[in-house]
């Protein structure tokens, strides 16, 4: 069976790599793409690496006509989502790639992103998309929320420790490295190649960053307690990837070991051999995670490091594999794909 | 049915980028893999990025059983790619990405390469792997010598134009631009990152380039008359990707139409409409060939620029196309794979 | 004695740099900044590089108070330029950088730049400012219009084989290679580190180039004779920097013998033995230009490849080396610096 | 009055980043270049960046006059500075750039370095050449060793903290962020720009890097106590660059106000406003050190982030500003170049 696909917000990067990705996944065709400023435009012209893909026309995204799509993927801006997912059909499977239905709490949302949540009932049908943890959910979920990708970074690092009780939860320190396609396509001066390249800075700084929200949800649910992590992202001169440096307490073997022990059935989540210190580079353009972890000269203290691609497994390919789950369909159809180096 | 593959040299970039297509093949299977050096290793440890992967062990190559394999590519260094292949068994089909075989002269190959041919015979036999202008000799032949990856893009850009007699022959100017990854893996000064980002500068400039041995080749011969080119290189700043910039006297009507009309039902190789610029970020990672023409202020000028990735089109995928073409199976089986953009 | 200075457009990376330079000049004193925008800021929060330097505070162009002040650099964008000095004192010395006093004949100016100059008396008393041409008229001149940095690079190459009569002046193809930072500090999503990064493309091909404008004003009048040049610009992954690959029919001896008489005193242009090949890594943040030529194997053809530093010798390096002659400072006062590598 | 100077080693980067400076130096005259390997080359062949530059051949070490040199650069690898220094004139100033000199304890030279020290006696004269905190060691100096890059960034961060005792000895972490200049021009894979661009890696992670060496001799000297921090180096992919990101346990603003007193007279160390984060770029190729200091949202934290140039204030600039010390020259002659932005 193949089911038909909308993509709303195909003229963004993550938009594009869903193209990207479905292209050769066997069982999914790209029914509609809409871009609201670019809605006439054929996909080659805006992303002309796609332009050997027989691709509908972006159209805005009331021109698409939903009853005919089996699955939705929402790449739109933050706040622009949930007021056009509560326009959707009630029916219509819906995998979200922005921050709307991330957090739980209608409270978090508002503290980390300023303004009121417009779709507080969606916003608690929702399910969080960290496909390893959330498996059972996805499958029967309807409305699929994205994970950040520097969420879910921290969170592959850290889930198995804080659930198998060998850290401190007191003292963790995540201190992430980012490529610059994370902004998104969006017109800032910090983001040219002129400014951007060959030189490294930190934002959001100080506890800012509002994948905190996540990782304060998740952690704390995880642990029955309220953990709060201190996170603190750079931004790097490279296109993809994300590397996060997590450092704890706790003992570095059974660190380890717990890791393993979690992912050891994972096809996308691969843990290396104990000391050995993982690259972006090795991850590039593919759905894996790369975890090593490390001890320290100082007694008790491990260092975990785990990379991935922002825009694969941190948001368009974990898209796609929960959307696979929601579908029915095999969990790593179309994300087999071996990285790309160099 | 599944063929069972060899690579020799499979510790190079181009032995990795066959890796890397050859494992979402559905009809082919990886049974040995050969590196001088680093036989005994594991794959993984040369290459982290293929690490998912369940690949023999690295041997030697008188390590292989070959009266089990089908198919075996060698990427190993020119001058030694003619030494291994020469005592292989003579039924064995081999797709060749280096140098030694791409030249039909002995003469020929010895001006270039400086050295004599180890190996007369079996040039003789060989078959010049540019798929689309060989494909039914390919499909019959044993040993498919892959083209040059300038060569390649060179010639996807000219070829037609020859052909259809659209152009001075006297008069071509290639001036091409390449990523660093077509140096392969090798320990040089200048490509040291701290050497090379940043900057650009021509080499082999002055007619000293040995792909002008396979454009004096296949020009001559298709022209039915000597054709020398202009060529200069230059190294850019980047990892994949070639463009050649080609400068032709002729119409540019009739030069975009000459090109349109040979690739219409080309997979690989596709012509932008008129006027519209290629870039090598489109086809990065992919088998896709690019190709734009444009005028000139100045009348009977043309300029025609195409694009590849010098790892895939102009090496690892032309000799998989190739591969697919002699085992009978469909030419673009394992080759779908969208570009990798950004 | 110092001289006090004023750089209108100042937030712009041509200001930026002229900053930079005159930051360790002995006898030039910033005395005021403007940045219509950004007025009211201080320059070390527009660029946090320049926060050692005790500057003034940017301004709006009418708070400068200009009968205090010595000589004025433009670097203002195209068309406003033109505005802006129309209105400055008629004995203010004024070193302009953009393209809006380069080009001597009005129809040549609107056929390039599509619109009438709106300042045509002072185009004529305009001096153009290539300086190692221009000496005379520059030290006596008012207004002197910076070049093109593209323009720059390709005159640096051939007008000494033009004016020797060595080349053959109806075949000259310049295939260019510019670095990001040419395009100025704009928001453009072809100029974001992630389309630009990784990849390069042709852009402006065909004749469509405006510095074509000054190729034909300088080359025709050297010659005596209408000169057309055919010219291809490339962007490439880098910040600074541009090649140009400079194709001339031409004995190849006395080409190089042409470049080395003309510039034989020059500080700053600089020709390498004949067969050694320029970088545009070994001029970087420098007033160096290199020059190298090398023979073809096709007889009587010859390659000129000249690189310099787009943001220093192509404008803001130029810009000051004119501003000390015109100033009556020693000529090289200031840019003395090397190129930083790596 | 000029001093003439030596520079042994002049074939690697720091070498050359030496001369770089010393070309515009009012007071130091390059008098003698040595480079084994390539002895008998001119350094413009060596670094055409140079060629402006009228500078000695490159000669073997054994060939230099040391009697005709007031001060001697060693920029040589570690472990053969050790014993080339302890063949020199023991009259001779020297100023080390090598990691040989920069241990007082025997022991830990052998611990961190793996074998015992060549030149115990001179390991004992050597002053450590972080400069703002030895000057007077410096001036009265005779061999000078220079600091790790890395060992600077971090101690530019830390050392007001612990003088002030406003931060957790026992909670401190360094993770770091360096550009690839600093691994030198050595020849291997994981230095190749197909290997480097574009990704990121963490290196010597677990305490294993040797730098540490200094922060345990220099931290533990000045708090009177052992002091053990914990440092994760990344290798990101630009040449020039250091940014440490530094967790400490503390009040933010009194760890604020300790680096702003201890700096206030500092040149080259600036301390930006709090919560304003530095970048690289902004002291590329400059002898500045941009330091920030930003709180959490957990109470009790803050984050210091230092950025330097490795390659000027982490090595050669450093050098040069002790030279000057010791020397009697104005300490930051030569040294006040802008930064190189973009």
């Amino acid at each position: 069976m193949t089911f038909r696909i909308a993509i709303l917000g195909a003229s963004g990067y993550t938009g594009a790599e869903l193209v990207r990705l479905i292209a050769t996944h066997p069982q999914m065709e790209i029914a509609a793409l809409s871009a609201d400023r670019k809605a006439g435009m054929e996909m080659a012209a805006v992303f002309p690496f796609l332009r050997h893909l027989d691709l509908p026309k972006l159209v805005k995204i009331d021109e698409v006509d939903f009853s005919r799509i089996d699955l939705c993927f929402c790449a739109l801006p933050h706040a622009t989502s949930q007021e056009v997912i509560a326009k959707l059909p009630r029916d219509l499977k819906i995998v979200d790639l922005s921050a709307d239905f991330r957090l739980r709490d209608p409270a978090e949302y508002q503290k980390w992103y300023g303004q009121p949540h417009a779709a507080v009932e969606l916003q608690k049908e929702a399910v969080y998309g960290l496909t390893e943890f959330y498996r059972d959910e996805i499958r029967k979920g309807r409305l699929i929320a994205g994970t950040g990708c520097n969420a879910a970074t921290g969170q592959y690092a850290l889930r198995p420790l804080i659930a198998a009780g060998v850290i401190d939860l007191d003292d963790i320190v995540i201190d992430l490295k980012a490529g610059v396609s994370g902004a998104g396509r969006s017109l800032k001066e910090n983001l040219l190649h002129a400014e951007l390249s060959g030189g490294t800075h930190s934002y959001s700084a100080g506890g800012k960053h509002r994948h905190l929200g996540e990782f304060d949800q998740e952690f704390s649910k995880l642990a029955g307690r309220e953990v709060r992590v201190q996170f603190t992202p750079h931004l790097l001169p490279m296109n993809r990837g994300i590397l996060a440096t997590v450092y704890v307490k706790g003992d570095p073997a059974a660190v380890h070991r717990a890791l393993e022990a979690a992912y050891a059935q994972e096809t996308f989540l691969q843990v290396l051999p104990f000391g050995a210190l993982p690259s972006t580079r090795d991850v590039a353009g593919s759905n894996y995670c790369h975890i090593g972890v490390t001890g320290d000269r100082i007694p008790g203290r491990a260092v975990v490091i785990a990379v991935l691609d922002n825009l694969t497994k941190g948001s368009s390919g974990q898209a796609l594999q929960n959307a696979n789950l929601t579908l029915g369909i095999e969990e790593t159809t179309g994300l087999m794909l071996a990285p790309l180096f160099p």
